[in-house]
């Protein structure tokens, strides 16, 4: 069976665009790959080596979302980065056969530099994030990586570190992974943005019912339809059509489109019934979420931790092998 | 008792000028302080990672080199770097925290690019080089660092990698380590150039007597005295005479000065003296090195790297504790 490796960063409570975006993805993937998923949270400290205190608990809540969501520890192996410290060793092997100007010209180095300019992220290990997650890719051999378009470039690299560690060595030992591109669109916040915590647009998954109506309520509709009477342009004009493609069935969006344009679905009245079915969709997340509070999640973790490092462990004693280093 | 570090890359075999110029100054170190003395195999890595499969056997050969000199596995702790794991993780931690403009104004980097121009060494890790070394120092915790003159920048970054940690997180954890300035002049090779296997220059310890003699004799002597009856002026104009200071004792050291000013002693003589009194201080090294090859230094070793392991992991656990990182 192919392998697929993927991972999110703990740095804050999830959301809508990580339940559709990421979490929905893996729920299929688990039934067709042998996964791995793991909280990347030396990642992490790329962006929060200053306040990293943090980082442990969101990774716990990330740990118990997962589980709640249904990523299944007993399909897939679900892991903490930093407990699997083979990774560190990886990176730093990679590190040495990796150019700098491979890193120095990644496109999502350059834009993070830009956008976080109140942080200070021009660090010797945020260079090197795509070296870590080559080795976080290569340790496992995975195959196939889930990556949005704009992770195209991250990926590129680790295929290329791939490469060249074979061809430096002359043997073909790591796969280059592939690209298993997502078709899912942008999950829009409330103000059209992609939905994201920090834009402060978000639906996060540990909203309350009430908060939920109110940020659905919140949402941009179509406006150049002011009035009910006026007929609407849903797919061309509605923020929160977006999101209304993403929980109700095809018939029931062919219905809102309908009563859209013919001015028979008034736009409070559509964000209610949306409001309602977001509420129906986490409902049985909220109450898994509880669930596996109560259960006895740290083994799960540990019994995740264990399975990678058993893979990882496996990997690197080839590669100290091939690089002929006895430890 | 306060801690020293220090090591040595395994990148070739050791000659005079690593035997004046560090491992007589490691035996001194070992009466005095608790020492951990290690062989840089990961190190070794930045230069040859395009043929890194001699880097085992160098390391191999430097321990039984150390041990032959005297460095002992009871004084001190003897380990190969690559075996303690600790050292990657912390690494990876402390580069998250490093500036890449502090590395890139380091001036051995910009010297080393220059001078290594047939080597691709633009990669990310002779990049991080320094970082590498800071975990090194820092995971135990060490309060001096035998340096040369030209290593005292590494040395300062290491101090405000450990004053950044310090201060980003509140707590006055890595001591900052001082630099042990050795006094040893560097060790002339034949043709005066600083001793180095790259210049072909050097007088190896794994030389025989025979290869001694010749290559003493052919070190460059006072070129303004052509002749044994021209009176010399060994201080100024011999490079034989700075090898001459290092193995004589100071009273044999003014006679031979006498010896060369009033034109008595002529250079040919010096020099076969000079190469016998060599002899003299390699052979108790050379029957301990076939001695040590029939011990089981592999178990020295091990017991080294068991030791240094417990103090590596002990700094990392406080350090993961100081993040708040659960593993």
């Amino acid at each position: 069976m192919e392998r697929v490796l993927s991972g999110m960063r703990p740095t804050g409570r999830l959301h809508l665009g990580h339940f559709f975006g990421v979490l929905k993805i893996w729920l299929e993937l688990q039934e067709k790959y042998e996964c791995f998923f793991f909280i990347a949270d030396w990642h992490a400290l790329t962006t929060e080596y200053e306040s990293p205190f943090n980082i442990s608990n969101y990774s716990k809540e990330l740990f118990l979302d997962w589980l709640a969501v249904g990523i299944s520890p007993e399909k897939s192996t679900i892991f903490l980065q930093s407990a699997v410290k083979e990774h560190a060793e990886l990176y730093l092997l990679l590190g040495m056969i990796t150019p700098t100007s491979w890193l120095e010209r990644n496109p999502t180095y350059k834009d993070m530099i830009k956008n976080l300019q109140n942080k200070d992220i021009a660090t010797y290990g945020f260079l090197g994030y795509p070296v870590l997650q080559a080795a976080d890719i290569l340790i496992y051999k995975a195959n196939k990586v889930p990556v949005g378009v704009d992770q195209v470039p991250h990926l590129e690299l680790t295929r290329e570190i791939a490469r060249r560690f074979n061809y430096l060595y002359g043997i073909e030992f790591f796969p280059e992974p592939q690209a298993l591109l997502s078709s899912v669109p942008k999950v829009p916040g409330i103000d059209g943005r992609k939905m994201s915590k920090s834009y402060g647009n978000a639906i996060m998954l540990s909203d309350s019912p009430d908060e939920v109506v109110k940020k659905v309520r919140a949402y941009v509709t179509d406006i150049e339809r002011p009035r009910k009477s006026d007929p609407g342009d849903p797919e061309n004009r509605c923020v929160a059509f977006n999101l209304i493609k993403l929980v109700f069935s095809d018939e029931e969006v062919r219905d809102i489109i309908e009563g859209c344009k013919k001015a028979q679905l008034g736009c409070v009245e559509c964000k209610k019934k949306l409001a309602l079915k977001v509420i129906d969709v986490l409902t049985p997340f909220w109450e898994r979420r509880k669930e596996v509070e109560n259960t006895d999640w740290k083994s799960l973790l540990e019994k995740g931790i264990t399975k990678a490092k058993e893979v990882a462990e496996e990997t690197l004693k080839e590669v100290r092998k091939i690089l002929n280093f006895p430890y």
